[in-house]
C-alpha cells in the first residue's frame, strides 16, 4: 500500500522510448498492492500498469510470473498483459530494480460480495485452469501443506501471545492435515491467492483476475478451497452455503470435479484455512516498522479453520 | 499518501449517475496526497481525479476551494477544474464524507528541479496571482505570520529535544520576524505551499498546479518566498542563486515587484523558511501513529532561515 520506489516522469520518458506503446503522458503511484510498487501510467495511445518489483519478488522467478500472464491474455483469460519493447523483452532494468510494463484492466474489485461475483469467479477459476494444462514453466508451492510445519515452527513459541491455546490447536490440526492430505489429486498451475481484492468486476461482470505473485503448481481443488474460504464467508467468519454452492457449481460447469477431488474437498477446505491462518499470525507476531501495510486478524481464518473442522463430505458446501 | 475512505466500484457507478461524464471504468487509490483520499477515475469519456475529503478540511471552506480552482481555470491556470453535476453541484456527500470529481492533469511532479522548472515556476505563479485578484471570496491564513508565535507556544517546551539550543533560536527568530514584518504589501489569494509534488511539468513545460488547500489571502511576494525556499536549494540545503534569480526574473516579466516587495523579500523569505520549520517541528514532535505520512526533516528549514538570516538585500537572490 505505498509507492517503494519512485520513478520520475524523465526516467518513465526514458523508460518509454525502448516501447512502440506512445508518450508519457503521466503516471501516479497506487496505493493498492502489497508487494510491488504499481504505477498507473498513461500515454498517448493507452493506459498501463509498470510495476517495480521489490525485493520480495525474487528476480528468477520473473519469467515464470511474466510467462503465465502472457500464456493466460493468450487464451482470453482478462488478465495484466505483460507488454514487450522494441526487442521483444518483458523485463526491464530501472533505479536497480526489476520492472515491467503491463495492459491495464478495466474495473474494481468487489467490497461487498454477491452470489452473482461468486458465480463469476467459479467460472473464470475453471477456466483459468484449463488454461494452465499447456503451461511449460513450474513453480513449487513455497506455501503449500508440506512446508505449513516449517512455517509454524517460527512462531510456535509466541503463538499463545495472539490466542491462549492457539499453540496446541495448530498443532493438532497440522497432524491432523498430514494423515489426511490426498497423496495424488489433479495438478497444475494455481494462483494460489485468488482474494477478492485481486478480481475485478465492472456490473458484476469478471473483468480481470491479478495479482499472480503466488502463483504455483499444486492441486486444482485447493485453488477452489482458497477461493471458498476468501469468497464464501460473510462478516463475522459465519459460512454462506448459498455463495459457496454457486462458486463450486459455476466451477464445475466449466471443470466437473473428479470424484478424488470431492471427496477431499474439506481437507483442501481445512488446509487452505490454516494457510492464511499460518500467514496472517506469522505477519501479527513479527510486524515489520513503516511497512504501510494492514496486518490483516488472524482470527479470522481460525474461526474458518473450525468451521471445516467439523465438515466431512463436500455435501455440506451445498453440492 | 494513502487510501483513508475505501469507495468500491458499485460507489462510483452510483456517484457517476448524478454527472454527464460517462459510465464507470475503473478507479484507482493514489498513493500521493497526504490530506485527501485521491481517486484516479476513469469513464468511458475521459480521465478524472476523485477527491474525497478527510477530516483535515473544513467543509465550511470547501467553497473557497473549490471556487478558487474553477476561477483559476476559467483563466487558464492549468490546474484541477471542478466538474458540475447534471443540477450544476460540485461538492458531493459519498459515505459520510464530502467529496467532489476534479479534471485530470497530465505529467508528473519533478524529482529533479531544473533551470528550466523554475522559469516556468515563476511565471505561473505571477499569472496566478494575477488571475485571482478579481477573486471575490477570501481565507485567512491560519499557517500566516501572526500565528507563528502560538504555534511555536504548543512545541517550545518540547524544541530542544529535537536539538539542543532550538527553543532559544526560534524565540530570537520569531521576535526579530515581529520587528521586520513589513505591515501593507501587496496582498491577494496565493497558494502557499507551491512545494515541486503540488506541480506537474510534461518535458519541462508546466502542465499543472495541484493541492489548493493552504491556498489564503497574504502578500503575494510571500508566495514567492515559499516557492524560493522550495525550489531554489539544493539537497544539503546549499543556495542556488542561478535558479532563484530565474524564478524571481520570471515572476517579474509577468508581475514586477513593487519596491516595497523587493525591499522586504529577504524578511519574507526569513518568514517562509520558519512557517515549514515550525510545522515540520510539530509533525516530529507530535508523531501521528499509523498515519502513513513520512515526517519531513525540520532540520533542512533550519539550514534554510539561516540562510536567509544573514540576506539583507534581494540583490543577494540574484536580482
Amino acid at each position: 500500500m505505498a509507492v517503494y520506489t519512485d520513478i520520475s516522469g524523465e526516467e518513465f520518458t526514458e523508460l518509454l522510448t525502448r516501447y512502440s506503446i506512445g508518450n508519457f503522458r503521466s503516471a501516479q503511484g497506487i496505493a493498492e498492492g502489497v508487494e510491488n510498487t504499481n504505477y498507473l501510467l498513461l500515454t498517448d495511445k493507452n493506459n498501463y500498469i509498470a510495476t517495480v518489483f521489490e525485493k520480495r519478488v525474487n528476480a528468477d522467478e520473473l519469467p515464470f510470473f511474466m510467462g503465465l500472464k502472457e500464456h493466460l491474455a493468450k487464451k482470453g483469460i482478462p488478465c495484466p498483459r505483460p507488454v514487450e519493447d522494441k526487442q521483444g523483452n518483458v523485463i526491464q532494468d530501472i533505479k536497480g530494480r526489476k520492472a515491467a510494463i503491463v495492459t491495464f484492466l478495466e474495473g474494481a474489485w468487489p467490497r461487498r460480495i454477491t452470489n452473482a461475483h461468486c458465480k463469476e469467479l467459479g467460472k473464470m477459476l475453471a477456466s483459468m485452469h484449463l488454461a494452465t494444462q499447456d503451461f511449460k514453466l513450474s513453480r513449487p508451492n513455497a506455501m503449500g501443506q508440506s512446508a505449513f510445519k516449517s512455517l509454524f515452527e517460527l512462531d510456535k513459541a509466541k503463538a499463545d501471545n495472539f490466542l491462549p491455546g492457539l499453540k496446541d490447536d495448530v498443532t493438532q490440526a497440522l497432524k491432523r492435515l498430514e494423515e489426511e492430505w490426498p497423496k495424488k489429486l489433479p495438478t497444475g498451475v494455481i494462483h494460489a491467492d485468488l482474494f477478492p481484492d485481486n478480481v475485478f468486476f465492472r456490473d458484476e461482470k469478471l473483468t480481470g483476475v491479478l495479482d499472480f505473485y503466488f502463483a504455483c503448481n499444486d492441486y486444482y481443488a485447493y485453488d477452489l478451497a482458497i477461493c471458498l474460504n476468501a469468497w464464501c464467508f460473510e462478516e463475522r467468519a459465519e459460512f454462506n452455503i448459498t455463495k459457496a454452492k454457486l462458486l463450486i457449481d459455476s466451477y464445475q460447469q466449466v471443470r466437473p470435479l473428479t470424484a478424488e477431488e470431492k471427496a477431499a474437498f474439506p481437507v483442501l477446505a481445512r488446509a487452505a484455512a490454516l494457510r492464511f491462518l499460518l500467514s496472517r499470525l506469522h505477519a501479527w507476531l513479527n510486524p515489520v516498522e513503516g511497512a504501510f501495510v494492514k496486518v490483516k486478524d488472524p482470527k479470522e481464518y481460525l474461526l474458518k479453520y473450525r468451521f471445516h473442522s467439523g465438515v466431512n463430505n463436500i455435501s455440506e458446501y451445498g453440492i
